[in-house]
């Protein structure tokens, strides 16, 4: 008994037939006695072809004007999931996000949460009805529509259950969790059952595009636990929660992987303040998302800098530094596609020496030559040829102990 | 110079290329030094696909539900309109009814407008903003969406022309306005200049569909000047208005046609109070929609009774009256289909003898055997074979001289 949020992706309401089981499964959670709240994300597809028709009228679409119209996608999956129980025998009301209170800063297409007025939620669930969200939207104080960014639905339900103070809060999704490693890759890798904020956040900034970050960043500060689970199954899925001690035990959690970068490498870049600054304000002002940064210490008075980035990126990235490179001072500029990166990801690497010196000697041993080394206190990041990363993964994987069952972690 | 209401229907909206058109002619109006509000229906075949997905999940789909699923539908092409709007370097904005301040009552699928707070319009019109409306749709006093029925986009622009003081309304369609009968079938049939609105509503209950009536009754009653016009052509449209001693110089100002009808005739109806009366409340409970109902006067203490109705009610409507028949004491029923009616409207008619019996010669004429008649004050009704409409239509189309020039009516 108690408060439940559940969020469903865009695959789980992909179709009428998905949509229905989804009804069927939050008439199950209201059954076995509790409070349902549902956050809905738009039918997978919709908004792709939304994007597109605004695309084939505006290059650059207005962005007050793409949130109005990305926000019918989950407005409209919000509604055939509350006819769906409705039509099941439940009873189930659909809300828009600013319908369920949720007030936005006025920034389109990457609004924040200013704070949640959730009375009308409270009142409907009052009079036992299941109470469906629209994710991914709010509204500005202004009264416009906004939108929450690639993912947003996660925040949304996040930010629900902090502001309803639920009892729990499911993600469910295609995937049965969270994974030690790309199943497709690694053929033991494992459902891992616990997993810390932290983990998931360089999870998914290494590539394991599980969940939002911002989402698990927002359920971080707020304390939010959550359950990442299957819509398709009724197994458990993967808990997220603050870091325990007991969560140290396992040095690495999960090996993550990212295809599709390419390296660029500029030489000599003068060691001066403000040179490696300018550098990636100006990429980053032509919207181009750069990754891992390495920079060698400096003994000559220049240094190499290396980057990763998407390689559909390249070209754009290039083309700046063409006249960049010469403009801060440094002779020349290298880029490299065909490689990728790999991660192994741990919060209790905090507390145990010799990750590193494991994780070269198994990639050393599998012949595996390493680029760019990147690390943070809870990540060791790698970027190896592209050829090379599902060996590497494997190889990885079970150096690291992360099959089924898990021996104990050193 | 002043403030326009432009309406444009799915069709004119049904592709990227037909909205970058509809954004075109909003700037035109508005470069030519007019406020200009925009009220913009569902894309065509949007609202079709979300009404076949609801009833897949919900063969009887929870109204409020249904509402808000099919209101995206006008508020999607509302903002990819603005989008094309602002891409072409103007400035527009879209509301959805809710945030134009159109407040109905909380009949789901079929809600009255019960007032339009404009403030926020006015506003925008002040910033010199094209102001794009989601027709069909409202906000409740309790807010939940609401809809305004089928064809409630032409509603939504008539009471925002009312509300807000418009010195026009223009309502853009795929047909360059009102016609003297469908061209298909009558090839000199020419466009309407000035019609009246009882002329457009006894038209709209006599087969053509040019508008939706409760649009035209608030005109109607508001005094609201509307031009109904093409999307596709820069033509002049045919301007509705109220009834002017000019206009009843046209005797006839149409031929409307209506296919696929069924005629049942009730035979030896007890002439007594209330028979009839329960007849067709048990017949309209069950959702059928009858059409003309004729009695003929009684001499016996019975009567016989008949009514038209489409003949897709056909087999519900026998279905009822089979159990009926008997209950309220009548002899039999008798049911034909393969019948169609064709009325002549026109409101000179009240000021002139002899329209009944041109009609009802000209039809004799040209061999048309008339099964049922029914008339109003403005409007000639009758059912005839199917089979003979084409040639019915042509011959009381050239006996009230409505071929263009048109000659002096008598």
């Amino acid at each position: 008994m108690g408060l439940i949020v559940q969020k469903y992706g865009g695959t789980s309401v992909g179709s009428a037939e998905r949509i229905r089981r989804v009804a069927e499964r939050l008439l199950a959670t209201k059954k076995a006695g509790h409070d349902v709240v549902a956050v809905i994300s738009a039918m997978a597809g919709v908004t792709d072809g939304l994007i597109k028709l605004a695309r084939e009228l505006a290059p650059q679409p207005n962005e007050r004007e793409m949130d109005a119209l990305l926000a019918t996608g989950e407005q409209g999956a919000s509604a055939l999931t509350a006819l769906a129980v409705n039509a099941l025998g439940g009873k189930a009301v659909s809300l828009s996000g600013a319908a369920a209170g949720i007030v936005t800063d006025g920034v389109h297409t990457k609004a924040k949460i200013s704070h949640i007025s959730p009375r009308q939620i409270h009142e409907l669930l009052a009079e036992d009805y299941i109470v469906i969200v629209a994710g991914f939207q709010g509204q500005s104080p202004q009264g416009a529509i906004t939108t929450l960014g690639r993912g947003g639905s996660d925040l949304t339900a996040i930010a629900l259950a902090a502001a309803l103070k639920a009892d729990d809060c499911q993600i469910f999704t295609d995937v049965d969790g969270v994974h030690t490693c790309d199943p497709r890759v690694v053929s033991d890798a494992s459902k891992i059952d616990e997993i810390a904020y932290d983990e998931l956040l360089e999870m998914a900034g290494a590539g394991s595009k599980v969940m939002q970050s911002r989402a698990v960043e927002f359920a971080k500060k707020f304390g939010v636990g959550f359950e990442v689970r299957s819509s398709l199954k009724d197994s458990t899925g993967t808990r997220a929660k603050a870091e325990t001690t007991n969560m140290e035990d396992v040095v690495v959690r999960s090996v993550s992987l990212e295809r599709d970068q390419a390296k660029v490498t500029i030489r000599d870049v003068p060691d001066r303040p403000g040179c490696a600054g300018k550098l990636f304000s100006v990429i980053s002002a032509a919207n181009v998302s750069v990754d891992m940064i390495v920079q060698n210490a400096s003994s000559t008075g220049t240094t190499d800098v290396s980057f990763t980035l998407h390689k559909d990126d390249l070209v754009l990235a290039e083309k700046i530094l063409a006249s960049l490179v010469p403009e801060i001072g440094a002779s020349a500029m290298a880029a490299t596609t065909g490689v990728a990166k790999l991660s192994v990801v741990g919060i209790g690497m905090r507390s145990h020496a010799g990750v590193a010196s494991r994780l070269f000697a198994c990639l050393g041993e599998a012949g595996v030559n390493i680029q760019l080394i990147s690390t943070s206190e809870i990540k060791i990041a790698v970027v190896i040829d592209e050829g090379e990363l599902d060996r590497a993964a494997r190889a990885t994987h079970a150096a690291f102990g992360l099959a089924q069952p898990r021996p104990a972690a050193g």
